[in-house]
């Protein structure tokens, strides 16, 4: 095919590497003699099919702006939620994004998220290809959760991870200070996938000892276990941390949260998951007198926490974004980057293309061989597979010691060029 | 007086700044010909009493552990909130805190911490004065309240409010990636001075819009005049941030967590003060449809984050402790060192002594004036005085992308030395 344009959208929840992507992305367009104009569509799928396209070839002015756009947390083209109905109502939807590309003259269509976001790029390219229409479709990974197939690990979850585990060594210094025995409870989003919790193991890294239990979704919670181990820890150490999923579940599958969440006063649940819970269920029964207690949410400061992100996510994001151009100009279609691990260490990986087909409805949760303790800790394989996913520190553009970020303008949509 | 030893302590609440104190302290004393022995009182005036003194002089090994030290949250000797009793009882604790200092020869005694730690000092330091004792105590600030009175600004108060600035920041941008209408309320420390809740408006120098809203607790809170106020922002603006206070009260006088807080399934009070109340507030009466609403409490992390604190900050702290020192070598006691101002821009200061009789039972809360919009915003002049506060990156040890903290063993406590 001639010379064509392209799209880059971005879905799902954000993280603080996924503009790394998206410049990578743009870097590698912007030096390809087979692409035209790089359009961005704001709001994901959903924007795309209401046309706001911007044109980000215009937008970026300088190798200054990509760098400040690698550290900008959360989608710097917005994101959606939208999904592609199934059936009828999709087809009409589908042949909607062709009359767009097409107006447009758009051959290459990148989507950048989670799981939902590889589904929509993942029929979108079989759509493609079912009618013989000669535009690549290809998928970039991102996600906190770290739970997409196909890949060792997925670009956003090292920065989180970084961000969580140093987080919860300085929280346990806090902790210390007062000689009265004290539990910190602290709530790391992954509703199904453990990953990032299991991170929060990486603070013992700083050399302290918390956290001294922790708690994956992967795993049923035993609430006459937890208060046992947790009253044996504290009578032994004082003071100490827990860090818990937002998705653990008992035994019969109910999420803990769903259970104990109570109505506020204008009849809404109350904020706390899962932390206030485990916080509530120790001072109701520790039994332990004058046990100080504390639930401690990281709610959306994990994952736009940019500040702190690894440089070795920021990297492998970029390279992710660059890579699926790459493939795009390659012929590829229907493909997502993924990142494969040569070793520990050193640490090295290599790119590949896994199949949309066997990633769009698969979730990659923790190996339970890597679960230890009666599911309160995690083993030495988590470690080291953890470990090179936080090096390196960010380098994010800093003014008057704060952080500087880039900004598309999102209402300076345009239109089709003339041809 | 003679060669003598020298007691150092932490007290209150911890901040990510207040080891560079007792790092500037320590290292002065090191090379100070009249002081003997460096002796930290591990667990403050509580652990004093109770004769847990180590040997700082020991246990600091290198340049390297200061600076390690630096860089480390939370009171590294403990904290305590232990207060003098007054009149009989108080002193026999005066008597006993004597005889202990005689016990260790120790000629030097100071005093780490925020309002009650100085009054503490300022009763002791009296003490030796009137009994015509020839020890010198002196306190060294520290508060992320800001709230000292005599005092520019307090060591600990930079790094909390860079911490607060650029998460605000960060989650702005992750609460704007869905068109959809949204409320984001943030709770920052402070009860009764709302210093750390102002420098959230610094986060606008990164270049978002956020925080829309600040509610500090020097003024009384109106919950109509915020439902109009907020709900006209969103209609305006789509997402929006309210920064709020812990501490911010009703016009009666009460504060807005001790009213609304409700207990949960234990009879507990829930978690979550302030924020969640305020965005219980707006789900309940902004009429406006499909308003997505989230409240985060910054808890413990904004004292404790060192590794996104202040080098300015930790500057300013370390040279509190290093001239706490001096002045002790001079002759002084009763006092506390302070930061005056000289000017904004180049940001130049001049360390100074503050009677601690002056400083004791004052509290320093945001000038009136400097709070701005009907009590919703800060003034031109509060942003130029944060300013320089935030200013300079930290420069932590890091290893394999996770810091390194510098940790006293609390356990290897001294006898007085044979004369």
């Amino acid at each position: 095919m001639g010379k064509k344009n392209m799209v880059i959208a971005q879905s799902g929840g954000p993280s603080s590497a996924i503009n790394a992507s998206i410049a990578g992305a743009i870097s590698r367009a912007m030096a390809a003699q087979e692409i035209g104009k790089v359009y961005g569509a704001v709001n994901g799928m959903q924007g795309f099919l209401d046309r706001k396209l911007i044109d980000i070839s215009e937008q970026i002015k300088s190798s200054d702006d990509l760098d400040m756009l690698v550290h900008t947390p959360a989608q710097a083209l917005g994101s959606s939620r939208y999904k592609i109905p199934k059936g009828e109502e999709g087809n009409a939807v589908f042949e909607q994004i062709l009359t767009i590309l097409k107006e447009y003259d758009i051959g290459y269509f990148f989507y950048n998220g989670g799981n939902d976001s590889m589904d929509t790029v993942c029929r979108v390219a079989n759509y493609f290809k079912e009618r013989g229409e000669d535009i690549k479709a290809i998928g970039i990974p991102k996600t906190i959760d770290n739970d997409l197939a196909e890949t060792d690990h997925t670009p956003g979850f090292g920065s989180a991870a970084r961000y969580v585990a140093a987080s919860i060594a300085e929280v346990y210094l806090d902790t210390i200070v007062y000689p009265l025995p004290a539990v910190t409870v602290m709530e790391v989003m992954g509703r199904n996938a453990g990953w990032l919790t299991a991170a929060s193991a990486l603070a013992r890294d700083t050399g302290v000892p918390a956290p001294h239990l922790i708690y994956l979704p992967e795993l049923p919670f035993d609430p006459n276990d937890f208060i046992e181990r947790a009253c044996g820890l504290i009578k032994k150490e004082g003071q100490i941390v827990v860090a818990v999923s937002e998705g653990v579940k008992y035994a019969d599958g109910t999420y803990l949260a769903d259970t104990g969440a109570e109505e506020d006063m204008f009849g809404h649940k109350t904020l706390g998951g899962v932390a206030a819970i485990l916080e509530a269920l120790l001072k109701e029964k520790s039994g332990i007198e004058g046990l100080k207690s504390r639930a401690i949410m990281f709610s959306t400061l994990q994952r736009a926490a940019a500040h702190y992100a690894s440089e070795t996510d920021l990297k492998e994001s970029y390279q992710c974004g660059w890579r699926a151009v790459e493939a795009a100009l390659a012929g590829d279609s229907g493909i997502m980057i993924t990142i494969q691990r040569e070793s520990d260490d050193p640490y090295l990986v290599r790119y590949e293309k896994g199949a949309l087909d066997n990633i769009a409805n698969a979730e990659r949760t923790v190996p339970l061989e890597w679960i230890s303790d009666g599911g309160t800790n995690v083993s030495q394989e988590m470690m080291e597979y953890l470990r090179p996913l936080v090096r390196g520190e960010s380098s994010e553009t800093i003014v008057g010691g704060l952080p500087r970020f880039f900004r598309f303008d999102w209402t300076k949509t345009v239109e089709p060029e003339q041809r």
